[in-house]
């Protein structure tokens, strides 16, 4: 039997990966920069992506979000209030995102946005919130440019050490709710020293949406990477 | 292809249902009130389970642990300062636990008690703390008495919404780190009323294992538990 489920398993994984593959080609050719965020329930997800949408609108740069989630589309009212182009998946008890959804949840884009006027080939940034879940996404590529891994404060500073295959699998990290830091004895030394552990030359930043902390790093590196590409 | 892997998984979650249901007559048999406290990671599992320990301890009660992580030993090292006999189950990259590995780490418990002499026979209580996952542990019984879900002040009032799997299938919750909720403008009432609504009558404890609020209420309940068994 396990060697059935094994085989079954890299069966999905090799269709994920291949239909990743043509989305990132996709994305590459429209001229829009799609980044993944992953990480637990709570270590806000939704209020980063929020503040980081509308300052780039503010800074007229065209971005929109696909938020995934089990049930509700609480996040995609959140994101929608920023103006900005957002589609809710709902993955009724999947637990990661998969290539797939992503490319259904393309398919008229256009229609989203609505009067903006913006499709996909008029976006700059592509911002995919993965369902909470510190495990289960880093198999799933989606097609993503950049994989961004979140760790709040309130969280532990041990996280990478426990969940190593999602950290590593990243490509940045953002510290969150470090205007909460103090109030739970965060131990900023050991978090970083436990994040370039696991994924070494991290680039790693530290935002608080609440207060905006960080937010200028965190946006400089967002315009960097769409500078280079 | 979706029809075999909705019958593999069939499969392994009948194989899981049965052994768990072995070990729930053995823990039965054995007289040990076992609970499975299930959370997304950095919600206060061990934490929790840190200070219950020591207050039962202290009130003459036997309690073993078994804690899940998918790499490192840590949570084992804070457990077992408690002294009680603990064991980590490292699950190496699966998001859960399951009644196999429960299984599996039930022999030779005595020899992990050592001097204490304690084995699965002398525990009143023996509780499982799950990997940081708030959607896979759902699915897998682990032999349990009680499921209790954790939900932590900072995750945001809206996870019991956004994650109904795991809070349907609990059968007692507890809301962490309350010595936070100002600092993060918890909305205690919305969270009561979210979590009522996915499993109406659900016995709720609110604690903070820092300052030790809400523990008597835990612990009572712990023992009310054992009493009625």
């Amino acid at each position: 039997m396990t060697t059935r489920i094994v085989e079954l398993r890299r069966g999905i994984l090799k269709k994920n990966d291949e239909l990743a593959a043509e989305l990132r080609a996709q994305f590459r050719a429209a001229g829009v920069m799609v980044l993944n965020l992953v990480s637990s329930p709570g270590t806000g997800k939704t209020a980063l992506l929020e503040r980081t949408l509308r300052e780039l609108r503010a800074r007229g740069a065209r971005a929109g979000a696909l938020v995934g989630d089990l049930e509700t589309d609480n996040d995609a009212r959140r994101l929608g209030a920023t103006g900005v182009p957002v589609r809710q998946i709902n993955t009724h008890g999947i637990c990661h995102l998969d290539a797939e959804m992503i490319g259904k949840h393309l398919d008229g884009w256009a229609e989203v946005a609505g009067e903006n006027g913006t499709e996909l080939g008029g976006l700059d940034y592509l911002f995919i919130e993965n369902v909470g879940n510190l495990v289960c996404p880093s198999s799933y590529d989606l097609g993503e440019r950049i994989r961004v891994v979140l760790l709040c404060v309130t969280e532990g500073e041990d996280k990478p050490l426990k969940y190593p295959g999602l950290f590593n699998s990243a490509d940045a990290a953002v510290i969150t709710k470090t205007d909460l830091a103090a109030a739970c004895e965060f131990d900023r030394e050991l978090a970083l020293r436990n994040i370039d552990e696991i994924r070494p030359g991290i680039r790693v930043f530290e935002t608080s949406a609440k207060t905006g902390a960080g937010m200028e790093g965190w946006l400089g590196y967002l315009e960097q990477l769409r500078a280079d590409s």
